[in-house]
């Protein structure tokens, strides 16, 4: 498999993490967004919305160039059964993928470069007003995220069952590939997590896995300070 | 079931979507977000993220609280799976998915009310400013799922296969519960759609099915004109 991603683009993380979590290697293949380098013809061939990641399964029973990251990574659990990246039951599937929704559907869509770039191009916003906008919408969602652990651990504790050690229970899932690249990337626009403690402690759980320190973007070929 | 949602809401749509595609009836019960329901303490018991919709699904085999819209419908899918809305194939799944995605991680969430709301209030854009946002994105947006129509319908034509009906073959899947709530919305902002010929014959085929007719705002009992 060949896998077309940029270090820093958080969409591109959680595609790594999954691949590594399931043991799968992979090509990778950088694409310079900074760079603009979506934008060239290129890599437009590749990737018609001109977005970052393109996994390539070429060599899999599938030939096809698959794009969107949650469904990469449904494709992969579908594909590559073991470790389950999602429960077996369809109540839990639903809890794991709302998790992942409220960082991939409220969280990232409106923090993303492309959407920085267009708030300081054409509507020529301050650099105050961009980090604004960003802590806003990260804080708001990550605090929904919280609260939708404070909720399920309370599911847990009226089961007697101990609290989670990652999002949802004892093994990481499709809600943590698309945490983590989250917490990273808001640290590094400065944010503290002070008041997300259940968050913040499924983050760390993920972190002492070689499969999500491997694919964090310090680690990637195309890394740059 | 319980559908806790708002007529104008396209999260919402989507859902309604999926249970009349089901066959499934539910209570509706409108949350009126222009005057700020969702943020009033009787929704966050249901909402913690207060956000519609939320589907309820008491008298199911769980007794739960479901948000996010797309984890909402792959759920019904999965415990009412006649007619399904994603195809039997993984590779199929993954797109259908990615083209689902691509309206609910790249387009909708930098165009719905909050963040227009926000865009108006604490950055105090001009009305001409966000309309300029809200059509750059959609038009981005949909332009990309124009293309990926493109390729899919190159690779049926390669296999002597008819033009799709719907956006993924002959049958309504996830992804045309995301399009036509998109394409409705941007109607009401006078959004035209010549050059998406692929996308608008299969929100038109859509639209022909009393599934999709019925859960249009229009036919909301929260309507308002």
């Amino acid at each position: 498999m060949r896998l077309y991603n940029y270090f820093r683009s958080g969409t591109s993380f959680r595609v790594r993490i999954a691949l590594n979590l399931k043991g799968l290697s992979y090509d990778y293949v950088p694409v310079h967004l900074a760079q603009g380098e979506h934008r060239q013809d290129a890599y437009r061939a590749i990737s018609p919305d001109t977005l970052v990641p393109v996994l390539d399964v070429q060599g899999q029973p599938d030939e096809a160039l698959l794009s969107q990251s949650m469904a990469i990574i449904e494709y992969l659990d579908e594909t590559h059964p073991t470790p389950p990246l999602l429960p077996a039951d369809p109540l839990g599937r639903a809890r794991v993928r709302a998790l992942a929704q409220t960082i991939a559907c409220e969280v990232h869509p409106v923090n993303n470069l492309r959407i920085l770039q267009y708030l300081g191009g054409p509507l020529g916003l301050t650099e105050a007003q961009r980090a604004d906008w960003y802590n806003h919408w990260v804080r708001e969602g990550l605090r929904a995220y919280e609260r939708r652990l404070q909720d399920l651990q309370a599911l847990r504790a009226a089961s007697d069952l101990p609290p989670s050690v990652y999002s949802y229970g004892d093994t990481p899932t499709l809600a943590d590939c698309c945490l983590v690249p989250q917490v990273v990337n808001g640290q590094r626009f400065g944010l503290v997590y002070e008041d997300l403690p259940l968050t913040l402690r499924a983050y760390e759980a993920c972190m002492r896995l070689d499969a999500f320190e491997r694919a964090h973007p310090r680690h990637c070929p195309d890394a740059q300070p």
